[in-house]
């Protein structure tokens, strides 16, 4: 139970500065570095109960790695999406209930930009929080958070940079997507997951 | 007498960068990575001293938390609100006695947001420098700077971004915020304060 | 083989990054943030299988230093520069095939940018990541993602700052630099990894 | 001879950076940034050889806390000296001898802002890179570099934000600073380290 609450609260607070620094007013280009720095601070509070994880590709990445019990992965995923979504409708409110436009991406670009960023996020997660080659260092936090900084920055303008589909329930809910295109996510976002958790095995073959 | 005075200098630089970066001309949109930064480089300079509080907030959390002896509490909240009253003076000065003009918050959402991001700030703080799970790293100044720079983004354009009742006094003296709205930030800090500390308790059963 | 992956991997991210941030729309004056942050996160998840180069002149001077095997040389250089040439390919079909404006450097003034830049770099990463007396740290890649941040700022205006030939390859076939302008590059980030390993083996004359 | 070239190093690239990153075409409002992580790097991959001082008030404060050699302190302050000079010279060339207008701070207000902002570098660097109570952590650079930033954010308007004698001999070289206020940032800088190396002794009487 402690780990469900613990992944309520991350993925809470990184919808919640996703929303707030996004929708107008909002942290203008500086988005990025407040969404990314959202995830570090919750990866380095939280890591050492549930994991840290915030995001259910991120759950699924590391369950096929073998660093998550099957029976915890429904309810990361239920903590994860009531999370965001608890976030997204404070964002509402505290916005005083914004006119928000949704984007419209192109949806190959955006079904890439998903893909290769949530590739580069768990890649990241399941080499510095799950491999032996580098445990017990005190930056795995940094590397998670400015992953998804990188990648915002990076991949923002394509796809609106989720690259997790607790992120992408939230900005669908808060209408910064649309609900047609949350497949978008679903869809790369899991799709990379599995082929970083197939990366990983073949690059630390000696790591079980 | 060492950890006041350490108490004191850091509270100090914490909210001279505030009101430096926040009233014109300052650090534009950056101002929050300026003070989250002032905080970091606070918090690693005179934790092994005091703990690197700054923040009467985060003392009541982690004397709750059982990690501050009770007969110090009072003392380090006379050096952090002394610091923080010093520092808008000399930011004053510096600014050769500027016209500031105090913010408007909607009372309602301001106490959420006060709320909301002091509960992030003492809830990493409380993992990060208090937890058995987390002891020995090498990041906890960076998770805890961090965490007010991204509340700052996501949070300060409705409640000023205080998280901390001598940062509250603090652009009180300055003049960015109202005196009759200090109850705000003191009853949402410290609030957050006590829920913080009562989650950390949840989240760590075995962590006396 | 797995070790040529990882340089693939890291390599492909970088200059995704470079060229998604810096063509336009990108991510404006906050591109060397990107750009070095991406760098940062690669090198802290593929550092402990393969080094984490992603950079040819890298690979030369840990190689001069003695970290890196002569028969892996080669293999480093061809994932590098393959990786580089794949991300400039996927940026121009996620841009669209943008009509981009390649920089008209003034030479003398490139090629000395680009090996003070490389030579900061070079000269990092020998430091970090290979010398006895900083083993064991946790900010190897923090500070070599940071040195091509720090370079980008001060230099990127007068040669691009690519102080990588991968990323030098990548910007000319994305575009940003011309073909006739390569060698600037080539010259100046060899000829500065060979200085900064003979600087390293002046500074740590024990350190075999 | 070693330590020296070091000194030289690290002092040659943060000069290098405050004068391509202030000089227009700069990095704008993001140069703090740049200079604080050109600190940063240069401590992380020096710091083992030199103590990675780069600042004469440094030298002065790590010297009178006891962890510099008397013998020591003079070849330090020339190498930095030097390193200055050469990097504000490289500076104007590669921005073709640009015309700079020097600021006309209010000496008052100078003279107090650089002596806060070097109390505060100086009091960081002791305490986390000569302090028992932090030794072995892996965040001093982070620590010391982000001082420089915070403090160049708050305080750079006030004075220039030198608050170090290297690089104020440096932006004088350039022009940023008029030659008849180097007073200012000699008297400001070096009191600040006395002070600081005082402080750092009554806070860890233990520590000799």
């Amino acid at each position: 139970m402690k780990k469900y609450l613990v992944e309520f609260i991350g993925t809470f607070f990184l919808v919640l500065t996703v929303g707030m620094t996004v929708i107008d007013p909002g942290a203008g280009n500086l988005a990025p570095l407040a969404i990314g720095s959202a995830l570090m601070i919750m990866v380095f509070a939280g890591g050492h109960i549930s994991g840290g994880h915030y995001n259910p590709a991120v759950t699924i990445a590391v369950w096929l790695r073998g660093r998550c019990a099957a029976g915890d992965v429904p309810f990361y995923l239920i903590a994860q999406f009531i999370g965001g979504a608890a976030a997204a409708f404070l964002t509402l409110a505290l916005k005083d209930h914004p006119t928000v436009t949704a984007m419209t991406p192109n949806v190959g670009h955006a079904l890439i930009a998903e893909f290769v960023g949530t590739f580069a996020l768990t890649y990241v997660v399941l080499n510095v929080a799950t491999a032996k080659g580098t445990s017990g260092n005190s930056f795995y936090g940094l590397a998670i958070g400015f992953t998804v900084m990188t990648m915002a920055f990076a991949l923002g303008g394509i796809s609106g940079g989720a690259f997790n589909p607790a992120v992408a329930l939230g900005i669908t809910v808060m209408g910064l997507a649309k609900a047609a295109n949350i497949w978008i996510y679903l869809v790369g976002n899991f799709a990379a997951a599995i082929v970083s958790a197939l990366t990983f095995k073949f690059i630390n073959p000696e790591d079980k």
